[in-house]
């Protein structure tokens, strides 16, 4: 007799599939090879046939294995024929914040239509929103909360969430307290918070470059200087760079995208948060840390944040629930260490509160356990997309192709050849209602310009294989 | 036979009961006088037993008429004696920020405690809004917006809200379009977005004075300078005083709350709107109007708005629905004239969109005239309860006291001997669970030390009549 779940919890099918995709991971596995057949798979496991199937079904969702008509199962795909990942960043010194300014329009002014395919957009599509039971949690709200929720609620916002997000800190071994955090109306309303709490116009910034167009324009508009500096689509912004900024550059506060950064993907080994909350101390330049992505992980466990490490209150850690549970509900917020007063302030002169409903429906929602069930799920659909996308991109894409491989996350970060103008692809794409992010858009400086960042929260589908297909036969002509 | 309207629409009571109080205003009956028995009314008037009965217990509730039994009703109240309003103000220079700082904190910090009568907050009482209708409005949204409202929204916000905002501008004679208008989480958040784009460090505001302590915690927040001008409590800030700072202080914006301004609750007539929007193009300076008043007049008809006069784009019109439906939702707007595309920047920079829920909520409640019926419910709570206010203090206070005589909103403005410190009477009244807003909150100079503020938005009972004589008698032994 079999159960569905091993003794440690896991589900059996993805135990299965687990232990295969390893194999094709390591090259013991390769291209063409025969799997062996569901019958096998139920005895040398001893589990169901339902269970092995389910097993094989995964790694095809994957497009890493494929059934072969009176055949059996053949691996297609090996992690060794993955395209290139881009070399670390070495961002230049040519200022073009205006070009960027007007791509950056224009793409948000295009995202309209709703015909158009939005790789542009680096939100979940909403089948992997839980809506029906968000709404339940939302109608519970109107019938617990005193008048309905239409008083003001706390400065520092609904105390349930905020016990919910001390809570769930442990998962990434951190220490936070209810009174440690403040809502805000999402994490970018919190880094707005942080960065008019710490900066004066004229100060310089330190970020990743490529860097999240939204953090750019906030800087902009508040008229600070942003420096970029290397970093690498794998581990994250270069340690050396940093101190060197630090050291030289009288830099004001350093932001960092720690885990799975939009748009490179890039997640900091915890010894690198380690050492920049080290750097952050010695030359006392605090971290704005947006860890909007670090729930979304693919592997065992969440990475640790620079937060983690942050024993003197340096690190400003901002979250938000926009990119798994529902962006409408502008729901973020922000553990500021030792600026808490400045920021509660700041959030009080700023908009009073923030909205009571959605507060109480996000608290409830975590409290019964149901996000952590429902981001199981959702890790696990992104996981498979990004390898769909990865594997579609390195067949239709030309093959000098290089692309990021997140860990966690929504996005592709893709470096084409030298020659390929994506805001020219952009305009292309577009005549066939397909949006994507041009690399330019990244950046305040004149670079990236055969870059180009790719949201893989849309379902696959037929559509999203086709469009893969059209843009790398653009691509070529391109070159 | 009659029926319970006039021709006009009116409320038959209603007439009876404006019809006395208009000869009580003009002294044409006098306290002591015995007002026509009901029977009399009722041949009179050709009116019903309770239609008669309705309208004296309309101007019992205010209490302008008492009844004696076996006597019959008699006025115990005329206009001529309601206290004298305060006289023009007339700031002085002598700044002392820090104070204020710590007194508003000081009163915000004791807000929670719920046995607390807040006379110091400028919200209406949860009996005084529709909860259970704007819910229908809510469960509502959560059906039919797409995906339940989880997507972001618009950056400019909600269309069909925009849409009924620009409609219900004829009510002041405003031609606004749903092109016009922005969202925002209330209207302090319109405000700190004109504020942010029209000022930098450094530069001079002008405001009125008194003026609303939000404001100037915001400016101070933005290192702005702030000119108090001399204000009536009337007819609102003294044009003079306006053109003279323009012309000669280096004015970078003017902010004004032209309707019932909190605290002052003055009412800039429609002339002086009209000339501050004409010295704001000629001076080149443009009016932040904070117009979140206007709604609850208690004349006849809504006051014009500055905007009503903004042929140039001048003028930056905010407003919210958060003193007259749901403070908690956050849902404010913003009529930014010319300076429309870049309060959308910044918007979208600090928070990518509003609230989805609560704004179509509140969109589906005034599409349905739901709003307009609500308004002149509460309006006429509001008008008794000032009345009801001003009564009990002229009675119970020390006979020098002034009192301010709003056409509208929620506060009054008390002046008391200049020997009264009202920051000790407020300590004094908080150890009866008392709350006040004392004068000093609203001026960033050493001044108003004998005023406080008052909210009439707490429904009138037993124990607020008790409080307000505690109030008076604590009062007589400051002096």
């Amino acid at each position: 007799m079999t159960t569905n779940i091993t003794t440690t919890g896991e589900l059996l099918y993805l135990r299965i599939s687990g232990n295969i995709e390893h194999k094709l991971k390591h090259n013991v596995l390769k291209v063409g090879d025969k799997l062996p057949s569901l019958r096998t798979v139920c005895r040398e496991h001893g589990v169901s046939m339902s269970t092995a199937t389910q097993a094989y079904l995964e790694l095809e969702k994957k497009g890493l294995i494929e059934s072969r008509p009176q055949s059996g199962y053949y691996v297609c795909y090996s992690y060794r024929s993955f395209p290139a990942i881009p070399a670390t960043s070495n961002p230049v010194s040519k200022p073009a914040a205006e070009e960027t300014r007007e791509l950056i329009s224009k793409v948000y002014n295009e995202l309209g239509n709703k015909q158009t395919l939005l790789f542009s957009l680096g939100v979940p599509a909403p089948q992997l929103l839980p809506i029906p039971r968000l709404n339940k949690s939302l109608t519970k709200a109107l019938r617990t909360l005193p008048d309905s929720g239409t008083g003001y609620g706390q400065v520092e916002g609904n105390a349930k969430l905020r016990r919910q997000i001390a809570r769930s800190s442990f998962t990434w071994q951190g220490k936070l307290e209810e009174e440690d955090i403040i809502t805000t109306a999402g994490c970018i309303n919190a880094i707005a918070y942080c960065l008019m709490a710490l900066t004066e116009k004229g100060d310089t910034i330190a970020v990743e470059s490529p860097a999240y167009f939204g953090i750019l324009q906030l800087a902009q508009s508040k008229g600070l200087n942003v420096l970029e500096l290397p970093t690498h689509p794998q581990t994250g912004i270069e340690l050396d760079a940093l101190e060197n900024a630090f050291k030289n550059k009288r830099i004001k506060v350093c932001l960092l995208m720690s885990n799975f950064s939009n748009p490179l993907g890039s997640c900091m080994p915890a010894e690198n948060k380690r050492e920049a909350v080290r750097l952050a101390e010695k030359y006392n330049v605090p971290i704005i840390e947006d860890d909007l992505y670090g729930d979304v992980y693919f592997g065992n466990g969440r990475p640790v944040s620079c937060k983690t490490f942050d024993e003197s209150g340096m690190v400003l850690w901002c979250n938000s629930i926009s990119k798994t549970l529902a962006p409408g509900y502008r729901v973020g917020w922000v553990a500021p260490g030792r600026f808490k007063d400045k920021i509660k302030s700041l959030k009080m002169y700023n908009s009073i509160s923030s909205g009571t409903l959605e507060q109480e429906a996000v608290a409830d929602f975590l409290e019964n356990g149901r996000y952590e069930h429902h981001l199981r799920k959702m890790r696990q659909t992104l996981h498979t997309n990004s390898l769909q996308y990865i594997r579609a991109i390195s067949e239709y894409f030309p093959e000098d192709t290089r692309v990021s491989r997140p860990e966690g996350g929504f996005m592709l970060w893709i470096e084409l050849d030298k020659h390929v103008d994506t805001t020219e692809l952009y305009d292309k794409a577009m005549r066939q209602n397909i949006s994507i992010a041009p690399g330019r858009m990244f950046t305040m400086q004149q670079q990236y310009n055969n870059c180009m960042r790719l949201s893989y929260g849309l379902l696959w589908n037929n559509r999203v294989d086709n469009a893969l297909k059209y843009l790398g036969r653009t691509i070529k002509t391109l070159q």
